[in-house]
């Protein structure tokens, strides 16, 4: 046991951030990841650039999206907010959740994230769960929508809320150790 | 031209509200549809309430959705902000929409409002216009999406965001308008 935070130790993850993220859905999830061992770069539209939390955090930016590439990557995160409906007007994040999707690096959405998975064409036949209200643009862009605390479907781990941040965290954690068994 | 604001006098028009609606497509809206002498109903989940804009506007509603049909209405207006994603979650709210869409009342959505068209079942075939961040789900629900300032596609108004509101207002009166005359 007392290995396992050592088991995704080295693994660079990326936490998307635009104004109005979800504090904790940001916070806590790269908390979470950090006691793990994981390397967590946040990546904003630009950077340095100061972002602003829905209850008040700030983060800055480490890295622009444009100046990342999903190779660089193990997962990428996106949070919920209001954020996701910014982010889904930057190119360079919506071409660079695609390429994550794609190269079938670990890529989880939660709350209103899968907004951006939607933009980034990558929901479609999905089991996808997100915040109810967005649950309608899912099915319509062709995704299998559930209402679960987490679901993995292959490398895309999606999650409800910011009470579902432990089973979210935990789907990620398990999926960046499984990369590593295999 | 002096008789020209009577022409929509009586005309009943319900302006939905929700938590952070955007301050001026609800405010302005309405004080333009006022000034050319309808009737404005503040139509929120639950009513008498107090809702807060995004830039600390109050408005109290007068009625809770659920206490009016859309034969009481000549008009429906869908404001943006981050209200749209909560006014989709009161089914109250979506039936409102839907029915008056069906029945063919004058629906006007500006910004994030066509989020609500899309949840009532209202944007398959239509030509619509809207905040460019959910674009992309007025594709996937079979809308037309184009980028002008105003679009009016029979009954239904659609404005992309606040700076479009004159050419949204001037539009919705002249649909009321021509319903008086024929």
């Amino acid at each position: 046991m007392n290995d396992e935070p050592q088991r995704i130790r080295g693994k660079r993850i990326a936490l998307l951030v635009e104004e109005q993220f979800d504090d904790p859905e940001l916070t806590e999830v790269a908390e979470i990841l950090k006691s793990h061992g994981a390397t967590v770069v946040m990546v904003g539209p630009t950077a340095p650039t100061v972002f602003h939390g829905q209850r008040g955090t700030t983060i800055t930016s480490d890295l622009a999206a444009s100046r990342i590439k999903s190779e660089d990557l193990d997962a990428l995160i996106i949070p919920g907010g209001f954020a996701p409906d910014k982010m889904r007007m930057r190119h360079a994040m919506v071409d660079l959740v695609r390429d994550s999707v794609t190269a079938g690096k670990t890529v989880g959405a939660i709350c209103h994230g899968a907004q951006l998975l939607i933009s980034a064409k990558s929901v479609s036949g999905r089991q996808i769960t997100c915040w109810p209200s967005i649950a309608v643009d899912i099915k319509n862009a062709g995704g299998l929508y559930m209402d679960r605390p987490v679901i993995v479907d292959e490398n895309i781990i999606t999650s409800r809320k910011s009470d579902d941040i432990p089973a979210f965290a935990d789907a990620i954690v398990k999926a960046l150790r499984s990369q590593q068994d295999s």
